[in-house]
């Protein structure tokens, strides 16, 4: 029997796109507001005073599916994620697919049930959707955006421009499992058959930080680009410096070693189940330990802290080296590994 | 000197991507909340009792440039217009870009500031972002996802299952002006130099409608799959059927010519500025009158009317020809013409 593939028709607006719908979106991760069928869904009133809290991504990761998640995983995560940096609940995400002529149907049902998998963790609900299908050629099989919205309480405000001197930077765990794992996938490497992306929906550990240490300045998750990018990018919002003690970030040996050979700056690396914590320094243990106790955050560590600016040049991350030396962490400039997430 | 193009490092989260943001997307579209920078646009909180309306699209048109629009005017207007669908007012957009390797600059900033004109003139602003690049190959050219928010007020319940027997059907103009005209560009036909692309943002005009007539029963955009689809939706949905007058119909002689030449049923082909609304008989003329006072409802009419289903079968959409004759307007079943928003 032929493999069932996406056509064209399934994009058509038409009775093939009903069924596609209802056989693989709804199937995997109907409910009440989606199974409405209206071109908008409409959601419950807000409590007072709550704000919105509102992000997108579209997702373009090679291969589909590796060890520890796949592209579906990663579209549901990676929202969440980012609605959650600013202290929000995340309630609702919407998701579209751009799918190419020919991708295999039953990939789409199983990106698809991790997606409702995923969903179920943080607690979200996919509302509504849109399908398109380009010809053959004109794609790359599954392209996913979700965006997501959520509630932020009216005494949360969270940003990179709150950092300020004498604050701690922690990290959730261990750098660059993702990256390297994607990279090994897609080379046909393998430093190590236990290394597994960290994709991972982190909203429950972010409120369970904001829980025990009110003083968070923000979170950041630390994708393309690395820890790196993200500690430049909280460095020029606030404008301070950063100083990361490179013996306290928690790195796996497998990743350590891939990034030695490659010529790679661990630093750089994508993580898709990781944040960055900025707290004032009298409630970094307590950030610490929540962390700890989520079973995302075990190895979760303080990193490093946050100082003043030299007035002389802009603001700087720097990496204070085992061996006692400094250097600058520089943001990434070209591209390390096009299509991480 | 070597024409600007997209590269792989504007997706890399580093300062290559910083500065395709600055220079293209806020240059275009800038505001506060989007200024800001974190992973999450925070926005102010609803007033009390109002719902949130959500909805999303990616579009993936080629050509991207075609008379009266291009991929960026679609992809503002596709949102709002599902958002206000709901009879909400949509207020933010998210806006995430899959760019391929290659695609010019130049033609990413015509498209931008296109999004950024039909934004100001639905009076939305674009909130939170995101930025793909794909190896040459992999995509085509620019995918756009936007996603929308609005906010519905207590009072309004409009969907699809609300329709009932004795309720007429409108719509604010002409039909297959957008399908018609992507496929005369696509083919190099030339039909006729003057039609164009009907997209628009319609959400003032549905505003204006439910002021007018606030017995609607529901708003819905004839987009892929055209009226037929459309209609038939509708009928699936309130378990009614629905009768269409084909002389009431408002149809340009241009796309009636080219749909009788290539054997298209105008009925199916998708419309990306028009508004298909059902409502209480008494209201009709109101609605009516209120569509044809906005710029985009000139050629609005009343098509048809809601009448019950026969037990016998499931719920029909039928057509009555001029010559008094009936047949059934069923939903496309396959593809007419692929990526045509």
């Amino acid at each position: 029997m032929a493999t069932e593939t996406v056509m064209l028709g399934h994009g058509s607006g038409g009775t093939m796109m009903k069924r596609i719908i209802d056989e693989v979106f709804f199937a995997a991760y109907g409910n009440d507001d989606l199974l409405k069928g209206d071109d908008a869904a409409v959601l419950p009133a807000l409590e007072a005073g709550q704000r919105l809290a509102y992000s997108t991504d579209s997702f373009v990761v090679t291969p589909h599916f590796f060890p520890g998640g796949d592209i579906g995983r990663l579209a549901v995560c990676g929202t969440v994620n980012d609605v959650a940096t600013s202290g929000a609940t995340p309630l609702y995400l919407t998701c579209a697919f751009i799918l190419e002529e020919g991708f295999p149907l039953e990939d789409l049902r199983r990106i698809c049930a991790s997606m409702a998998s995923a969903a179920k963790e943080a607690g979200v609900r996919i509302v509504t959707g849109d399908t398109k299908v380009v010809n053959r050629g004109h794609g790359d099989g599954i392209f996913i955006n979700t965006s997501g919205v959520g509630t932020l309480a009216p005494s949360i405000n969270l940003g990179g421009a709150q950092c300020r001197p004498g604050d701690k930077v922690l990290v959730s765990g261990t750098l660059g499992d993702h990256g390297i794992t994607i990279m090994s996938c897609r080379e046909g490497l393998n430093f190590s058959t236990t290394l597994e992306s960290d994709a991972a929906p982190l909203n429950h550990l972010i409120a369970a930080v904001l829980e025990a240490a009110p003083a968070v300045r923000c979170f950041r998750d630390p994708t393309r680009g690395g820890l790196a990018s993200t500690l430049n990018e909280l460095a020029s919002q606030a404008s301070v410096d950063i100083t990361v003690e490179e013996e306290a970030v928690p790195v796996k040996s497998e990743v350590l070693g891939a990034c030695e050979m490659l010529g790679y700056d661990v630093f750089q690396v994508a993580n898709e189940g990781k944040m960055v914590c900025v707290v004032a320094a009298d409630q970094a243990q307590a950030a610490l330990e929540a962390m700890r106790r989520s079973p995302y955050g075990q190895d979760a560590a303080i990193i490093g802290e946050v100082t003043e600016a030299r007035p002389e040049r802009g603001p700087k991350v720097f990496l204070r080296t085992a061996f006692g030396s400094t250097r600058i962490l520089d943001m990434l400039v070209g591209e390390q590994l096009p299509r991480i997430c």
